[in-house]
């Protein structure tokens, strides 16, 4: 940032340095602010060796999949969705049942996102003021409103170890003017996010960490100067959102190099809802420690398996008789016990065992990607490694690329 | 039977005694042929101690659960249904990959229905004559043919431990004359499926066991008729069809009574497609061995539980704080972990975690209810427990008695 700029709102003139944690529950072990990076982030419910995926468990259940099954696919930490769970359950259901992990019968990490997201995909339902977000239910249309206190109260409530700061995200194309106006107003919540949760509590007493998002488009300038801003608060770690929102992908990396050079080496960026594997590794080597997204769950349910030689969709009659697991290198138990003719059988026939186990096999992908490259990165090979995935998972490819996807 | 009547079409005149099963894979241990009874029933895929419950697995899957999780619930033998697995994905596929058990990664023994109820159920779509019935597919509209003989290769190519006669089962209520066209239908059908079944073998190699259905409506005499002419073919065991298809309990339950007393004790009887708990309580007293029915597992997908104290429908309102499992005295996966608020939450959102959670409670349940009726039975204190049971049972009901069911 510069100096002509304002200093993050409500922070003294000159203090917008990067400050310190709160709670110092990061440890960078390799890498710096912009290259493949392997850390440890210490939670209430155990250690997450990063980079690490989080599966997506929008209402509280990564869906078809039981929580010794999501922990036996590699999962340290699922992300489960503010928005979904505010409005049912009910946040202070889930606190009366003693918060989120204990709800769900899950004992790893967990953390929410804030909402704002899900804010941008409801469109028209949505009015977005100063003080806040109305929108109405996607389920009975009641109107709500989301602040960004309110944001950290039903989160605290939920009880995950990692909350998210209320973000207004923009989706592209803008003019730059809207960009920069989300951006800033995203500085302004993220101040009023994390003053409110100052003061929050768990249902557990377990302390929780607060991340706070960075907004900016798909200019890799603004981007950094958002996120030398939001470096100024006193946050356990960052979230870059609003990408895979419309820009190119050549700018997604741009932009999000662009702000992890602008943040602190030593705090964890989480990069919000995308991608495919191939993205996992370009965020990666753009310096990112966190990633979450739906293609693994969702695609499942369509018939697609991800496997290390490319896409598989099971609806594909050439494996109406194979006798092959879906990926002969995967030891899920889904490779282990079953063909793709009888996946593909069970699919047909609509039942729910296919889609369990093409989200246990396509969740166990992502994580063994995350644990290979995390090894990788640990012997200062992530090149190598990377290339290696690549070519071997561009050598099939059943039907055309997913599409992003984004809960 | 008595001398007027026809003797089993096919034998010679006074052959209609029972004869011996052709494979003595039926040991009887306690009771007679129309008291609580138990044996055991020897298959290639291990021993079934009876009075057994069969879950249904309508395509190759036991809608919701692995081949583990049905194993953990009790299971020694499920059903599969002739009908949907001829249509898709087809028996010489199933044939040409090992088998069903091979198939769907079940190493307990199978019993499939002949597709015979199944015809009853299309109504418009099917065409009766002596020599089989043609059919249109509910997929794809396309015409399929099922004669005795070909119900029984169908079978062999999928190579359950049990495969059934194709029988003519007439729903209720009907007249006298064509209730008993059906019955003797069905014997003409049952020498025919036998005859055919003799020289036909498994994918495996594997003995295959033959049950032979008994018909005769709601008319107790017509019952014991038909299955004492029945007793004279040489098949491994009995199957009782078209109950429960209109008649009122009373005659069910008088017409499976008059079917078993005229049985050999030393061959199993198998109820098909009922019931409800309490069913399964009176078919045992009426010298049943064995049943099947969807009530546990559809049930489940619809929010049904059943529990110690009776039915639970978890889309009640007043499960939507509560911290109980589905049923304190139940020792099933879904018991051990989740309580009642998040099942019913999770079953609101549609969540499969609820449907697989909800059937896996209920196929332990009705499991643990065979089990115990088994030792009860082994102690002889059968009327005992199933006074308890029942008495038990009674003390709650969220809602109206399930429906009968039959897929």
């Amino acid at each position: 940032m510069t100096a002509e700029r304002d200093p993050a709102p409500g922070s003294s003139p000159g203090a917008a340095q990067p400050r310190p944690s709160s709670t110092n529950a990061f440890r960078l072990e390799r890498g710096g602010p912009a290259s493949p990076r392997a850390g440890l982030l210490t939670t209430g419910h155990g250690v997450v060796r990063t980079p690490a995926f989080m599966p997506v468990g929008t209402a509280g259940s990564v869906k078809g999949l039981a929580p010794d099954e999501i922990r036996a696919a590699g999962t340290q930490i699922l992300l489960a969705n503010t928005y979904h769970l505010m409005l049912r359950p009910g946040a202070e259901l889930v606190r009366e049942l003693g918060g989120l992990h204990a709800f769900m019968g899950w004992d790893g990490a967990i953390l929410t996102d804030s909402g704002g997201y899900q804010m941008v995909s409801l469109k028209e339902r949505v009015r977005i003021s100063e003080e806040g977000v109305e929108f109405r239910s996607h389920l009975d249309g009641h109107l709500e409103f989301l602040s960004p206190e309110r944001a950290m109260e039903i989160q605290a409530d939920l009880g995950p170890d990692v909350a998210v700061t209320l973000d207004h995200a923009v989706p592209l194309p803008a003019p730059a003017a809207d960009v920069r106006d989300g951006a800033e107003r995203t500085l302004r919540w993220t101040e009023r996010s994390l003053a409110r949760a100052a003061s929050l509590t768990t249902p557990t007493g377990l302390p929780q960490l607060h991340f706070a998002i960075v907004q900016g488009g798909g200019d890799p300038a603004l981007r950094g100067e958002m996120a030398a801003r939001t470096a100024a608060f006193p946050c356990d770690g960052f979230a870059l959102g609003g990408l895979s929102l419309g820009e190119t992908k050549a700018e997604t990396w741009a932009s999000a190099r662009g702000a992890n050079e602008a943040l602190p080496a030593d705090r964890p960026r989480y990069l919000m809802g995308m991608g495919t594997p191939e993205d996992l590794l370009d965020g990666i080597a753009s310096g990112v420690d966190l990633f979450d997204c739906v293609l693994p769950t969702r695609n499942a349910r369509n018939g697609m398996a991800f496997t290390s030689e490319g896409t598989l969709n099971i609806r594909n009659a050439a494996h109406a008789r194979s006798p092959l697991p879906l990926d002969p290198r995967c030891g899920c138990a889904a490779c282990a016990r079953f063909t793709r003719a009888y996946l593909r059988h069970l699919h047909q026939a609509g039942e729910i065992l296919a889609h369990r186990m093409l989200t246990l096999h396509n969740v166990t992908f992502y994580q063994t990607l995350m644990k290979e490259a995390r090894e990788a990165i640990d012997r200062g090979a992530f090149d190598v490694y990377e290339r290696e995935f690549r070519r071997r998972y561009r050598a099939r490819r059943d039907d055309a690329s997913p599409p992003e996807a984004q809960e």
